[in-house]
């Protein structure tokens, strides 16, 4: 049975991982006879939003203490990850991956990805196995690998600096899969695009198949 | 178009909304040709449990801000539900509806319902539109109208405490449905048993599809 590891970036859109990006990745994964395990670091949000005012709370969460809620408690940090016991590497979208995972939603092109996620993204590329990122996870590809083709939609403010970063953006619409075959990375809009929960299903299972697709 | 209210009691399984149950009702809903609005009682929650240890932690959280963390932003409070708007009630499972929509998880049988909880599930009787419950959130239903049938699965104390409650208990296993024809009722086990997410989205699935063919 092939092995996912799912990196979350905390529990909810604003401040972290997407949750139906999230839920629907294990979702497909599971329904296409594939199994996975979750991961996340293990250090304090950038901030904790009010979801419903947007504005900032004056609370301190920690990623993965958060990240738990979406993996009902069975989660890992992403210190343990090892590329050897996997298949295939999955990051669900959110601002999560502009805020924890990278500084991307503050500092664009110019943003550092920390040096765990850069580590796992590095070592799956290292043993020639699939990456996936959806939403806007994949700048943290276009920081790490250089030159990968990637897509997150059609924002064009986001597009310029993906490219600026020196990676290169396809624009694409909803539950299209862009595939690098250099890094074995796949990439979809999800909820980068103005996306409904069912887009978001379709997305979700495009790329986990495209990626057991990979696999064989 | 068909329209649910969807009622969740914040964000995770061990303190409010089961993430999984809540977004795969969400995605069944839209995957089959109709719409939902979210709600939630604006109201503390009992605690905040870390997902990773199942400890207390020292912090407050509200009901309706962590549920519009499923709901990326666009919910209500439960004050502002009124049956007329809807086709279709729908409570996702987790802790939150044992904790926060009633106490069954303290007081079990002799335990209350938040009245605007029951003012909803009244109202919907009351108009002849059909109630779906899903995992531990048909403990409402069984404290809220007189003698209804339904499941949690197989838990032979839940289901024990539900008939002290008045209710008829039915066995369910994964995926199941019971329909209980004098409320309009539709119940289904998801994770009160030990189910896979595939599973869930399965219950999910089979709910929403026996509540719209009510509709019909």
């Amino acid at each position: 049975m092939k092995k996912f590891a799912i990196v979350l970036s905390g529990c909810g859109v604003f401040d972290g991982a997407e949750i139906h990006e999230a839920t629907l990745s294990m979702y497909a994964i599971a329904k296409n006879g594939a199994t996975y395990e979750m991961f996340a670091p293990d250090i304090d949000q950038h901030h904790v939003i009010n979801h419903i005012t947007g504005e900032e709370m004056q609370e301190k969460r920690n990623v993965l203490i958060e990240s738990a809620r979406i993996a009902r408690g069975s989660i890992r940090p992403l210190t343990d990850f090892s590329a050897s016991d996997f298949d295939g590497l999955l990051f669900p979208g959110g601002f999560g991956a502009a805020k924890n995972l990278s500084d991307w939603a503050f500092k664009g092109s110019e943003s550092t990805v920390l040096p765990e996620v850069a580590r796992a993204i590095r070592e799956m590329v290292d043993t020639g196995k699939p990456l996936g990122a959806l939403c806007i996870s994949p700048v943290l590809i276009a920081k790490t690998l250089e030159g990968a083709e990637l897509t997150i939609g059609s924002d064009a403010g986001t597009a310029a600096a993906i490219e600026q970063a020196g990676a290169t953006h396809v624009a694409t619409t909803h539950g299209e899969v862009v595939t690098d075959t250099r890094y074995n990375l796949f990439t979809t809009p999800c909820y980068m695009l103005d996306a409904s929960i069912e887009q978001i299903g379709e997305g979700a299972e495009n790329i986990v198949k495209a990626m057991l697709d990979h696999m064989k």
